[in-house]
């Protein structure tokens, strides 16, 4: 079952070598021997390996300021090196506001004075040491910093981030859409896809994300109108025909009976995956669904936990792993998912929140993944930052847009992109 | 095997009744038949069963101000209703000025212009609605308001807050001493204990609560010295004698091997309870370990989830659930915990962070639990606030003291203190 599940997934995994492949059940023999639970060997070691790839510095990079900046309810990170090479990365569009303290509190000391080639360490010690104040608030000021810190490590060495992470796996992203959120669930079916197809005619797109439920992540199937989700799949697929790839997703509103019954119709309708059906941090639940179906299962999108994606991925719950870069505190950390989703022939797809530069984050971290799913949530160009304002961002390289339903990943160094510094001048320095 | 986990926790929970003590597992049958997972329809009855005693109000509580007030790093909720009743509680001693923008942009709405009678419903939506800021940070928020609320209701109503949250089931509480914890595993385990010793000697307590390991939260085994912590408890049990009751603290220092050797090692030195042998959120391994030792198991302090103590209870992971009312979001949310733990035949003992009301709360908290577990966390009448600031409290019935090790439950109306005005007008309204 695992295996037909699998396959759709991704050609690259399939094309991976054999070791890259091996079910992970082959392995449950030493750790855990005898117990009834899973061996996490393989896991581990996949997860624990260097991320940030130092040779290709041959200097310490010393974190001279690291600078929270701030106009009304946005934020900006702000870094500088010793000698003088700097980053910049714009917080989460709408939740940067609510644990900006965080940075000023229990962030700023695991990076500054530090030689930036150890991020890997510096971004774990800011997890593992906070634990009293974790949660995505958290997460999301340490990847705000995370992000700055890998931009001025890329300029540094002329290179995208994706190269400092794990390579330039893929120079050109697959998008699905994933906008349009709301509506998917409110509006008359007809009406939903109608302003999909507006977003499918802007892009080119080849899939789509439709939602299934009211999202209401309470495991209650509670449905906006009853019968709506099965409606709005059969006209999706007779709108848009059998070429489209589709997924839906869930947001956490079904029980895992009511997760499976649906399951069972969407393999009917030839989804391509099936996203969090019963609320994210229903593990034992999510995994009964998982083993029992044969549509891949997607999720994670609201988790922060290393530990959980570990357990999730041994237990064959998902089969695309979705973390969000913000949510999850980082690239860094998303790899450390990647990797383990890799040894266990799962693929990843991170999940992205609309507006700031979360496209952008979100085709960094693709490029630098082998295990890269084959289409990956995009929700426009928009960039509104907290304020409603478009951030005035330029790739260094060539104009974003999507072809074909393909985003090429920038190339310039770092994040890839000049912003305009008026923008960046709206803000003050409030801490560092 | 459960059963003499058990058998020493809470003579309550023993005289209890058998419907409350019927083992979970016989009812193990209905929803999940033949899947191999737990029936969790007991769990989730007694978690669901409404906690605000709404029949002491016959009229609607409309809560018409709800205010922050703060004063540097401190800050203190206030609510009023339409009619005049005033609450107050102090925040976190520590931690409040982590998330405090969460209480503006994602909390107020969910208390303004609502009757409080519903408080309930308030602090169910508060957190399931809020999943995308999720953590111990928005916690606290939620936590800080509810304690305002509890505070104005039980002043309405003219009883403490525990009679409006369960009933007054033990006025007077036995504390564990639990303070020292850099001490406990820092100095020398002459000094550690020379340290303890004062404590015991100025309460009178009859149990302490000793360090094991690092308390890295690592699961790596990390000791400050090798063989210190068995070292630290055969002294302590030399220095304190046998009658002393001991518990410790793992603080997520072991693997579940190592946390299974040194637990078989407590069970020699007749230990109360071993709490948090493994990192908090490795629930998988804490069950493997609870389920290999007869000791009791402990733990639970830095969780929010809900749904995590569901899996942890049903699966034997922790016999003593220690939500911290605070990090879990308030008493009414740590009394669905208790429910589900007493329909499993477990006891509840609420983590407290040191300074700040947290002793307060703790004893409210613990007051209205049927099965409160024998002994309760304490780090002294210590009230510093996040500024360093004694809060100047009375107790509105008779002074806050430790006899015999027991501490009376304040019997005045809402958290039964009265706080020195003056000391509140320092901190000044920034929302509300």
């Amino acid at each position: 079952m695992k295996t037909s599940r699998r396959k759709f997934l991704s050609s690259a995994v399939l094309a991976g070598g054999a070791s890259a492949l091996m079910p992970l059940k082959s392995c449950y023999s030493e750790n855990n021997k005898g117990t009834g639970y899973p061996d996490y060997t393989k896991l581990d070691l996949a997860r624990d390996q260097p991320v940030l790839k130092r040779e290709l510095f041959t200097t310490p990079v010393i974190i001279d300021k690291l600078e929270l900046l701030r106009d009304r309810e946005n934020f900006i990170c702000r870094v500088r090196s010793k000698d003088g090479a700097e980053g910049v990365s714009i917080g989460h569009p709408f939740l940067g506001n609510h644990g900006y303290p965080m940075f000023e509190r229990s962030l700023h000391r695991y990076f500054i004075d530090q030689d930036a080639r150890d991020l890997d360490t510096m971004v774990f010690n800011a997890v593992e040491k906070n634990i009293k104040k974790q949660g995505i608030p958290l997460c999301i000021q340490i990847a705000t910093i995370e992000f700055a810190i890998l931009d001025m490590l890329g300029n540094i060495a002329g290179v995208p981030v994706g190269k400092l992470i794990g390579g330039i796996h893929h120079s050109e992203i697959s998008i699905y859409l994933g906008t349009q959120i709301w509506e998917m669930r409110n509006l008359e079916p007809e009406e939903s896809l109608e302003l999909l197809a507006k977003d499918v005619e802007e892009t080119s797109a080849r899939a789509v994300k439709l939602r299934a439920g009211s999202g209401d992540n309470l495991g209650v199937n509670n449905e906006i109108v009853p019968g709506r989700t099965e409606k709005l799949c059969k006209m999706a697929r007779e709108k848009f025909g059998d070429e489209m790839v589709m997924m839906i997703d869930g947001n956490g509103t079904y029980s895992p009976d009511e997760a499976i019954r649906l399951g069972r119709f969407l393999e009917e309708m030839n989804f391509h995956f099936y996203e969090e059906p019963v609320p994210w941090d229903w593990y034992e639940e999510q995994a009964r669904v998982g083993n029992a179906l044969s549509i891949a299962l997607a999720g994670g999108d609201v988790e922060f936990g290393m530990h959980a994606f570990r357990w999730l991925i041994a237990h064959d719950a998902f089969d695309v792993l979705m973390p969000d870069t913000f949510y999850f505190g980082g690239m860094i950390r998303s790899m450390r998912v990647a990797r383990m989703a890799e040894v266990a022939g799962k693929v990843i797809s991170p999940h992205m929140s609309g507006g700031g530069l979360g496209f952008l984050y979100m085709l960094h971290m693709v490029s630098s993944c082998s295990n890269a799913g084959k289409y990956h949530e995009f929700k426009m160009f928009e960039t509104r930052d907290a304020n409603g304002t478009i951030i005035p961002i330029q790739s260094k390289t060539e104009p974003f847009s999507s072809k074909d339903g393909n985003v090429s990943v920038p190339t310039g160094s770092g994040l890839g992109v000049h912003i305009d510094p008026a923008y960046i001048k709206t803000h003050k320095v409030i801490y560092g």
